[in-house]
């Protein structure tokens, strides 16, 4: 840190993104990134004519990809945001709706981000514990007095809440903002995307990244009451209004237009993801129900972070976390079923140096 | 603003962009974007293959580009920093070297960002008058006890300061940040990026939109003591690390790759602002003596807002502001000189019905 930085920020720890190693071709499960390329409709929208009008600033209202996104998923233009990306939306929404009189809660075990934005902004945060079996009891969260954050499914543990779940979440806190972050809902889950038609304190967050494949595009949206939505337009317009290039606009837009390549993908991703978990049950994992596009895995014999070395070092990336609940577990990313297998042959590698083959 | 918005940002008022219509075919001269595309190497770099990799996440340290821009100015990759525009620069700065205790100055007129910045963080700030032929008096800037920050050439006047007179401010602000936006700097005026060799103080922001036609991508720079490039990476590390797409980093990268094209783009450019200006004082006209790609204008019988829309209504968008000092001023986008010829027509057109042709 310089002598000219804000004193408020020594103490803060940044996010650390999952590797991206340029040296050596793994097979990549560790950011939780589509193994598929977008769809031929995206790559045909970055044609030879857009590319040349980069000269020209994107439209800083997004309006077409509003629009698109209004119309999928039965809104108006007004309840929708669109940002860099949906870590983009977190940060914003952690400076809206939080401050010195309005704290935030969010569960202990989740995406590791919501305590960095909560220590940059200086929000009392209330980090609630899961449950054994790393689950979310809902009335943890009720009359919380403060902003609730919830990732669903939850990750690492790929844990989904029901809509019922977060209905009774919401209605048992109508004076406070209840944010869930939807990234992975595509692969298995129900949103509740619908209640936001019933509820002003909903905030949903979304994003191009996983189901529709857009990981490199950075493009996040949010869907919530039209007044919340301004209070998002606010921030993003007195920060960096242009925050959105032309490029990722364009891919949005196609991505949304060709909505059934994704389902498939999804599907996809779902069908390897019952292999990978049946596969790794077989040689003595257990996993947690996950309806995501990772699993969250630990071995009955060989602890966490040696099962991440060992696989590094055989080529394949997991994402191994150091904190002491979680630490016998590495999160594994779906990728095609062909990708998972060489995972099941490192294991297969693996058990068989241990001594504890199937 | 909704109930559940804190109430720090009640008075916020966000930063309003040139207009971007769409329902006209304008000559857009209103948001100082190069009019030429961007060079052959950017556009043959996002190709199919390339395209066919969004579903990845792009490289959140940027090193490709880092590399290439710290050989450009001859500096090592730890002083250069990459953002989303230079807009997320200017964000990331106010927060992190501004604080309660320590206030921002700049001049009053000026890009009309940084007061937002300043109310959006709750920043004490101190907006310095110019002097009466829109020049700064680097006086007073000397002893400032809080970070200045100072666009050179400023905008919207274009007017420069030389390299001799930020060293003066540099000297008389040891213990600040004097944070320096060259956003036009390269259109014939003289960079300070050097000094940065010799000032711990100094942070020098630079973009991609301007002089290199990537305004669409959203690229900018910064360059910097190793230290306050690190308080930087801090700060986006802890808001959204990936906040540069895979597109916009290999367009930053062959754009550096041909920089001989966006110089000869720049020459270009300052031709055709040579005359412009030559053909507006045949026509009435005074201005600020421009060092970037657009020019501050106002008519000696029609006043700045009249000129403003009945160029608009011609077909030609210009910007027009409304603070008192500078409301009989327009601001002028040097585009091709045929656009400009396009400008001067309309000009000649609108001076004739008044009954004040030349």
């Amino acid at each position: 840190m310089s002598r000219f930085m804000s004193a408020r920020f020594s103490s803060l720890e940044e996010y650390v993104p999952g590797e991206q190693p340029r040296d050596m071709q793994y097979v990549k499960l560790n950011t939780n990134e589509s193994p598929f390329p977008p769809s031929k409709e995206v790559i045909d929208a970055i044609n030879l004519e857009e590319v040349s009008k980069l000269n020209l600033y994107p439209d800083p209202t997004a309006k077409g990809l509003k629009e698109r996104l209004a119309a999928r998923y039965g809104f108006g233009v007004e309840n929708i945001f669109v940002s860099n990306g949906s870590d983009d939306i977190l940060n914003f929404a952690f400076m809206a709706f939080c401050d010195k009189n309005c704290g935030v809660a969010y569960p202990k075990i989740s995406y590791g981000f919501y305590e960095v934005y909560a220590a940059l902004y200086s929000i009392d945060a209330k980090e609630i514990a899961l449950k054994e079996d790393f689950s979310i009891d809902i009335r943890d969260y009720f009359n919380a007095g403060r902003t609730i954050v919830i990732a669903n499914p939850n990750a690492p543990t790929g844990l989904l809440l029901s809509k019922e779940d977060i209905k009774k979440i919401l209605d048992a806190n109508k004076d406070n903002i209840v944010l869930i972050d939807e990234a992975y809902i595509d692969f298995g889950g129900e949103s509740c995307v619908e209640l936001v038609h019933e509820y002003d304190n909903l905030l949903v967050v979304r994003t191009f990244s996983k189901s529709r494949c857009l990981a490199g595009a950075r493009l996040g949206f949010a869907i919530a009451s039209k007044e919340l939505i301004q209070d998002l337009e606010k921030i993003k317009f007195s920060t960096n209004p242009y925050n959105i290039n032309r490029i990722s606009l364009l891919a949005g837009e196609a991505a949304i237009d060709s909505d059934s390549y994704y389902f498939d993908r999804a599907k996809e991703i779902m069908a390897a993801r019952e292999f990978t978990v049946t596969e790794l049950k077989k040689r003595g994992f257990t996993m947690t129900d996950s309806y995501a596009n990772f699993i969250f895995a630990k071995h009955n014999k060989i602890c966490g972070e040696e099962i991440y070395l060992k696989l590094k070092s055989r080529g394949v990336l997991v994402r191994h976390f150091s904190k002491t609940e979680i630490t016998e577990y590495n999160r594994i990313t779906i990728g095609t079923k062909e990708q998972m297998q060489v995972l099941i042959n490192a294991i297969d590698d693996i058990l068989e140096k241990k001594g504890c083959a199937k």
